[in-house]
């Protein structure tokens, strides 16, 4: 029944990217901030559908697999369903095709809720709440499971500063973006109510990992 | 002959601290900020004079012993060395003591300079200069050794800019300060002109190393 949070964020502490275009939404800076996740054995399966066994089983694919384990729903912002990026279409269906890899229900905050959809085994559900009756909805969903803030990092840190988060795990790139969204603004002391551990990868990638 | 710069910095990239009093001109941050770096055997020896053998020997140590290899000369801002805290003390002779932990000629960038001031084995010069002049001085200064820029992040991020550091380490403290100066602002893809490496301390320091 913990609550989670996996984010991907730059050395500079960038979770978001800002080169995005409509031909290609994500943006380079995104592929070069997930380049380590993203070669991973669990991601290519669990992602890609790629069952031939191919990608990295070291340090980032631990924490990759950690990611999918237990969870029994997802809560999401509207930015990480693309709502800003088309609030118009009444199609939208996010970003992740027809075989999304949440296999849980997935609850996306927005101030302007639509109808329910469902995508192979995910339901996203729209809500207009706070932290606090998102999680309360998220977790009489969850069937026992874990809940997941799934981003992006505004979502993160709301979540954050409510106190309602068990785990917190970054996977910092070592690389300089200089601009985007800051996960830790406004988040001074955090550690202090968690024990923090760090591990490097063979990819460079550098996990922390905040636990209480 | 390189250009170093080893830098303490938090997770959320702020390499200044904001609680200083005249009191306690470090802060309470500072300390916690540094505390792993101040429990190495080589800042035990190098900085305290400790001969004891007292200090931790793991890779927080590796990298502190780095620190004082090779340096012939060092270039820090105005505010490391006080300055900016005592500007109206001409009898100011910085925060280390009678035996400062440098033994190589010390330049203090400062728009208004003031007479040399030699402490133990160290002199400290004052001169108002850019990064590439300042480099100069230093380098004719450093017999053959590498130079450091000792801090603080504007100025060290004025070099790195400049495109003037060779080698630039960060020890980062997984805390969240949430105030203060950070290190990489405006450094947007710094890592395209160096190699990057990064290691976890016994202590759960993070190591980064931009080599070139």
């Amino acid at each position: 029944m913990a609550v989670r949070i996996d984010l991907n964020i730059s050395l500079d502490g960038f979770a978001t990217t800002t080169d995005s275009t409509p031909e290609n939404p994500f943006g380079l800076d995104w592929g070069r901030l997930v380049e380590a996740y993203t070669a991973t054995r669990t991601f290519r399966e669990r992602v890609l559908h790629d069952t031939s066994g191919a990608g990295t089983t070291g340090v980032d694919d631990k924490y990759g697999a950690a990611y999918f384990e237990g969870i029994g729903a997802e809560i999401m912002g509207a930015g990480m369903f693309g709502l800003h990026n088309f609030p118009d279409d009444p199609e939208w269906r996010g970003w992740w095709g027809d075989e999304p890899p949440f296999h849980v229900p997935v609850f996306v905050l927005t101030h302007k809720p639509r109808p329910a959809i469902t995508v192979a085994d995910t339901t996203f559900t729209f809500i207009d709440a706070g932290p606090e009756a998102a999680l309360e909805r998220a977790h009489q969903a969850a069937g026992g499971g874990d809940v997941r803030i799934g981003g992006g990092p505004t979502t993160a840190g709301a979540f954050l500063k409510a106190g309602l988060v068990d785990r917190l795990h970054v996977a910092i790139t070592p690389i300089l973006l200089g601009r985007g969204i800051r996960l830790w603004d406004e988040l001074r002391g955090l550690e202090n109510d968690y024990t923090v551990t760090s591990e490097t990868a063979e990819s460079g990638i550098i996990h922390v990992a905040f636990s209480r």
